[in-house]
This record gives C-alpha cells, sequence and structure tokens, in this order.
C-alpha cells in the first residue's frame, strides 16, 4: 500500500482522487500496490467536495500529513507560492516523494526544491504545472535520455489563445474577447497573469529547467503580453499569410554548458501552414525540437481541472512506483541543473512585423523606410490601406522587414515613435 | 551494470549504440546503472557499422544472446517475422526485458507476445514499433492509468504522407510523387506495404492493442491506400474546405469490454483548418481522444533512424530501471489484453465525397442523386466541372453527402457504376 497525503482538494485535487478510484484496478497492477489516500488537507472541512473522497479523511492541519512517517508521497494541488513551498521542503526533508503541479511555485523555487529533493534521495514530479493534460514534461524527461533539446515554441496559455483565435476568427475587439473568455470561464475576473504573459513566462521557465537543465529560479524573461494586438493586426497578418499567437519561446545558442539560452514570451506571427497556426481555442501546444528527434509536437487542452488531474496521477503513478520498488530519487537525480546565461533580448534577431500610424503626406514614407534603412532594418513588404485625404486622418501602413536585431529594431521604432509624421507609436509584433 | 543484447545492427541499431555512447551518463544517472551492450547479432561481422561499436561484440549466433543468462535486456531492431517472433518468444522464456521496434511482428503476434511476457514477468516495450520519434506508445500507457481513450485517428505512414502532400502542393500525379519520394529515400523499391496502407493498419493493431486492451493478432482491417486518389481529388477537396490525408482510425462504439471497436485505414477528406490538415510531408502525427484527458495530438518525424533510436533507447531505458529495480514486469502486468469484436465496416457513418464521371446528357443528375436517395444518402454540396459539349467527353461531378451508412453508400455506387451514364466506377473518400 503506498499512502498518499493530498495537499488541497479543489477541482484538481477533487479530479485526482475520482480517477484514482475509477482506475483503480489498472494503477495497482502498474504499481504493484494499491495507491490510498489517506489524509486531505483543505482550509474548509464543511465545503462540499467530489462524492468519491471519504471525509474522515479531511484535516486542516498540514503537520497531519508532513510528520505522518507512514505517508509515502505528498500530492500539492493547493497552489500559491507559500505555505506550498514550505509543506514541499517539509515533505522532500522527510523522505517523501513528492507531486505538484504548482507552476509559480515552481517557476520561483523550482531550482531549489528539485536541488533538496536530488540531495534527499526523493522524485518531485509536476507534468500538471505545464499544458494541463499535454505529457510534454515526461516527453522532454523521457528524450533526454537520449537526445539534445535546441528549441521548445509553445502555445503554453490557454485564455491568451481563446482570445486572439476569438479575435481573428471572428473579428472580436479584445475587450470583448476577454469578457467572453470570462464568461465561458476560460479567465479570471482579472486576467492580468494570463493575457499579460506572467502565467506563460512561469511555464517556459519550468520547461527550459527541465529541457536544458537551467536553473531559472525567478529569472526576469523578457514578456509581452497580447493586450496590445488589435484586430486590424489580425486582418493584416491574415494578408500577409500569417496567423497572430502567443508564444513563449526558449532556444539554446550553441552548444556545451555554457551556452546561453534564449527566453521570450511575445505575441508572433505564425505561419498560417504550420502546426502551431492551427493550435486554436483554449488547446495549448508545444514544439520540441530535438537534435536526434528532430520536430516534434504535443498539443492539448492546455488548462481544465481534468486534464490536469490526468497528469498529476501520471506522476504520482511513476513517484508511487518507484518508492514501491525502493528507487526513490532516480528520476530526479537524472536532472542536472546548472545555471545559464540568458542571451540579451536586444540580439535576439528576427523578421518583424510593424504598423505605423502615419499622417497621409508626401515623403512620410521615405522618412519610415529611412528611419529603418539606416540601422540596418530593410523591408520585404509594405501595405498601405486607403488614404487619409483632406481631413488628415492617419492611416495605416503595415511593413514585414527581413531579419533583424532586436537592438536596431528597437531603436528605429523609437526614433520613428518621436517624429511629427506618425500619429502614435508604432505597433511591432515579431515573425517566428 | 545492465547488459543488454542487440539483436540486428542496421541503421536504427547503429543509432542505438550512438545514443547510448553520447548520453551515458545522463542514463546511468536515470537507471541508477550504467548500460553496456555486450553482445550484438549481425548477418554479416564484415560490413561495416558505426564506429561506436565494438566489433569484439559481434556475433552471428543469436544463441550467444538468448542462452546468456548474464544479459537482462534483448533489443530486436532486426525486422521481419522470423526468426524475430523466435527470438523474442525465447528471451522472454528466459526472463529477459525485451525492447522491439517490430511494427509487422507486433500485428501478427503482438498479444501473444505480451501474453507471454505477462505470465513470464517480464516488460515488452514497443515505442519504436509505431511513429518514429513521436512517443505516442508512452502516453498511451501513461494516460490509461488515469483515463479512457475512446479514439485515436493518426497519419501514421510517412511515405503515404509525403505523396498526397507532393500531390496536393504541386499538382504532382500519384506515380510522379511516388518516384519523387523514393529518389529522396523515403518510399522502397516496393512501396506497395506503403501507399496500399498496409504498413499502417499494422500500426493501428499495436496502437489499438495498447489503447483498448484489443487484442487482434493477425486482424483483418479494413484497409485502402492512396493509389486511387486523383491530383483533381486533390483540387476538389480544396474547393470544398478539406485536404485528402491518408488516415488510420480506431473508436470504441460504446463503453465496456464488449464495446466493439471500429478500426480503418483509408484516405480522408479533412477539414482545412484541423490539426491533422496541417500535418505535411514525411511527418506523422496522432489524435488521441480520453475521456478526461480530452483531445490530444503528438506529432514528429514518423519515420527515419534516429528518431526510432530515439523511443528504442527510452524504451531500453525504462526496462532495465525495471530490472535494476526488481521490478521487472509492471509495465506489461498493467496491460490486460481481451478480446474486441470489430465493428463491421458496413455500418461505419460517416459523410462522403464522391466524384462521378458522367456522360453530360439530361437527366443523369437525377439519375446519380436518385439512386443514392432511394438508399438514403442525401447530397450536401454538388459540383460540375465543364461542360462535355457535343464530343460526349465525360466530365466530373463531385458531391459532398450527409452522413450515411457505409453499406448504403456501397450499394449505391454500385448501382451508379454499372449505369450507362457513367464513364467509369465512382471514386469515394470518406469525410472525417
Amino acid at each position: 500500500m503506498i499512502k498518499v497525503g493530498l495537499l488541497g482538494c479543489g477541482t484538481v485535487g477533487g479530479g485526482v482522487v475520482q480517477l484514482l478510484r475509477a482506475n483503480a484496478a489498472y494503477i495497482e497492477a502498474r504499481v504493484g500496490a494499491p495507491i490510498d489516500i489517506v489524509r486531505v488537507l483543505v482550509r474548509d472541512p464543511q465545503k462540499d467536495r467530489v462524492a468519491e473522497l471519504d471525509r474522515s479523511r479531511l484535516t486542516t492541519d498540514a503537520r497531519a500529513i508532513l510528520d505522518d512517517a507512514s505517508i509515502d508521497v505528498v500530492v500539492e494541488v493547493m497552489g500559491g507560492v507559500q505555505p506550498a513551498r514550505e509543506h514541499l521542503a517539509t515533505a522532500i526533508a522527510g523522505g517523501k516523494q513528492v507531486v505538484t503541479a504548482n507552476k509559480m511555485l515552481l517557476a520561483l523555487h523550482g531550482g531549489e526544491l528539485l536541488e533538496r529533493a536530488r540531495k534527499r534521495g526523493v522524485d518531485l514530479a509536476f507534468e500538471g504545472a505545464v499544458g494541463g493534460g499535454i505529457p510534454v514534461i515526461r516527453v522532454l524527461r523521457d528524450s533526454l535520455a537520449s537526445d539534445t533539446i535546441e528549441s521548445l515554441t509553445g502555445i503554453i496559455n490557454g485564455t491568451s489563445n481563446y482570445v486572439l483565435t476569438r479575435m481573428r476568427q471572428d473579428g472580436l475587439s479584445f475587450d470583448a474577447a476577454v469578457k467572453e473568455a470570462q464568461t465561458k470561464g476560460y479567465a479570471e475576473a482579472d486576467p492580468t497573469l494570463d493575457v499579460g504573459g506572467g502565467d506563460a513566462a512561469h511555464k517556459l521557465v519550468v520547461l527550459a529547467m527541465l529541457a536544458f537543465g537551467a536553473r531559472l529560479d525567478g529569472a526576469a524573461i523578457p514578456t509581452e503580453g497580447i493586450d496590445a494586438v488589435e484586430p486590424v493586426d489580425h486582418a493584416f497578418a491574415e494578408r500577409f499569410g500569417f496567423v497572430v499567437k502567443h508564444l513563449a519561446i526558449a532556444k539554446l545558442k550553441g552548444t556545451g554548458p555554457s551556452a546561453p539560452l534564449e527566453l521570450r514570451v511575445h505575441p508572433a506571427l505564425v505561419a498560417k501552414d504550420a502546426p502551431l497556426a492551427n493550435i486554436s481555442g483554449v488547446l495549448n501546444a508545444v514544439a520540441i525540437e530535438g537534435r536526434a528527434l528532430g520536430p516534434c509536437l504535443l498539443s492539448g487542452r492546455g488548462a481544465g481541472d481534468m486534464p490536469t488531474a490526468v497528469s498529476v496521477l501520471a506522476d504520482l503513478v511513476d513517484v508511487a512506483s518507484a518508492k514501491k520498488s525502493g528507487v526513490s530519487g532516480n528520476m530526479t537525480r537524472a536532472i542536472r541543473l546548472g545555471e545559464r546565461v540568458l542571451a540579451p533580448m536586444a540580439d535576439v534577431e528576427s523578421r518583424y512585423y510593424v504598423r505605423f500610424s502615419v499622417l497621409d503626406r508626401p515623403g512620410v514614407l521615405a522618412r519610415i523606410t529611412g528611419a529603418l534603412g539606416e540601422r540596418g532594418v530593410s523591408i520585404e513588404q509594405l501595405v498601405q490601406q486607403g488614404r487619409g485625404g483632406a481631413d488628415d486622418v492617419p492611416v495605416d501602413v503595415v511593413m514585414l522587414t527581413h531579419e533583424a536585431k532586436e537592438s536596431a529594431m528597437a531603436a528605429a521604432l523609437e526614433a520613428i515613435g518621436k517624429s511629427d509624421y506618425v500619429s502614435r507609436a508604432p505597433r511591432m509584433i515579431r515573425v517566428h
């Protein structure tokens, strides 16, 4: 019998309880022993819970789990950084196997927790933290046995992807799309962490930790949200053969343990026929490029309680199996974390989509292209939409550039933004 | 030390040897012991091999591996049904852990081999058999711990997908596309097994065995190849908003252990914006629908030696870890195979694309739609391309139907095909 203490019993925790019950026979055969959730930490023992939960096992005291030496595995699905961090550190120190789905905690303290687990000889599993039901963590972990990951590109925030999809497919404004997402339960009352890119940045840190062995606790990732993308950008992107997606990108720049790592989260133009372009609505996807494996794409429901519960339970089966067979810690031992330098955003090279709102006067285009050209940014395509006419209404001029350095592009846009021939700061979206 | 005997050392086997060497440190940490390939069965010991291979370990005698009680794991990458079947049965009987990438062997005898492994308490792992570098087998295996798979749909033959992609994107004929695939090394000299659908049917049996616990050794799967698809079908499909893909489909019809299983391999029209529509060239993909997980798509290089070697090595790490920790057999023990009735193809319901080559005479359309209507097949869209004119050249009439039973559609097409107003048998492609 493998004894489990569950920290938190919201919708994900309830899902774990249900799935564990429904698949008990398979799981027992797989682990070699039954798994029993003996204690469940909750804040409010009176609250309604899933019917499969034995209410006599509820406790409001974390010590009843953490100090119980007979408990083999702690599963944390309570969320938040504190007290989850303390609880997991205590569980690890007590030699318990640990499963968590807490991406924010891992983004801030994942390296530290993994290091503790490694030293103590226990496993720390976290499939549920990224990509809901997509088994991206285990694919990375298993691929690492035989391959070097060169890059990964993810659509890893379902809310942002839903909002962008609705804007593109039905012409909704950003605000209307966010409101709709909230109504459908796809966005929080305060959607900032999702549409601002912070949630994706957390997940990217977790993915990069595993894919590149990079210890990145609390690293500042260059992050842009989708709040500046307007319906007109979707229309222009379409015209150029692209769709606008919110991407989280990690790339190894070179080889060896000192090669810098490029990490960034921002909207990007993705070619219409690329697999990532067709990941719509609340779906998530991660595209991995392995040296031996080649390209690999994983996609599925990124958010949602049941997909996350499926991932948590798969982790629970893994760490319970390891415990049962006396090999706790091998999973963690194989992950060697080291410091990785982050490549400066200023050095990133890409193509750019830029939209200028200009006054339709002679010579304006020449001045814009001149300001870009001076800094080595050359134009690949240019579209001017309509004419301003006599009443001096600004018109949109949209350009796709050839590849250029982020620093050059930023300098050009700053100069142009300050000039008197544009009516507002230019909008820039990188081309993936 | 985990001792491995390798059966076969062609390109996949050589890749395994190379990857094992290149990732030795990670693998040792993961397994808890180093992995050593102590003996390699080959036909020709004089042949050139990868530099990482210690030639003193080559043997032409399978007994040198199968009878050596100190060998823990046998990895079979020799291909073919015999003697691979005998060798694996002997290895299992000897209590060795087994890894194979042999899809044809598994399609014909996989249930039997799994049953032997189960009884003997050893693991039989076969990630390399399906989907090259896509970790579909382990995702199914892990998902099963907590979910019920309802259906899976795969593009699982890289050659067919390449041929269809070239026909669609560049208007190549079937023959020209096959020839090009052969030149590029994507198709065998005799491409029948690939473009005829037999290879995809083998892989589908392996997938269904795992996803649905279905013992299907040598089952006859309704299979159609892509050889009857013409460039004009791609053009019409495009016009209707679809692309033509070669799909392998498995669906559970109902619930419980007696629910029949629908298995089929055939070309199909896939909506242009569906993720599977954008899996191009030699890429493979498997879309899984899990009850709790929801939809999940895995895609990557389906063929190729290195991706397959990556999968074989991941399996090797798994079964070696189990051996090291004394829990051999748990992976196999969890798979409970049972007989599953196959749903008859005649009962399958779908929409259809049908192309008739008709003589452009009054009343022909009425007779076609009449023949369909009599059998309950109703038309959703109809396109007639051009006019035959006075010289009686047949013209294409293409229809998309509403949903209908396969048996009804077949009866209607047979009746129409025999009539005097069509110049040849109608072409039918199912709509996915």
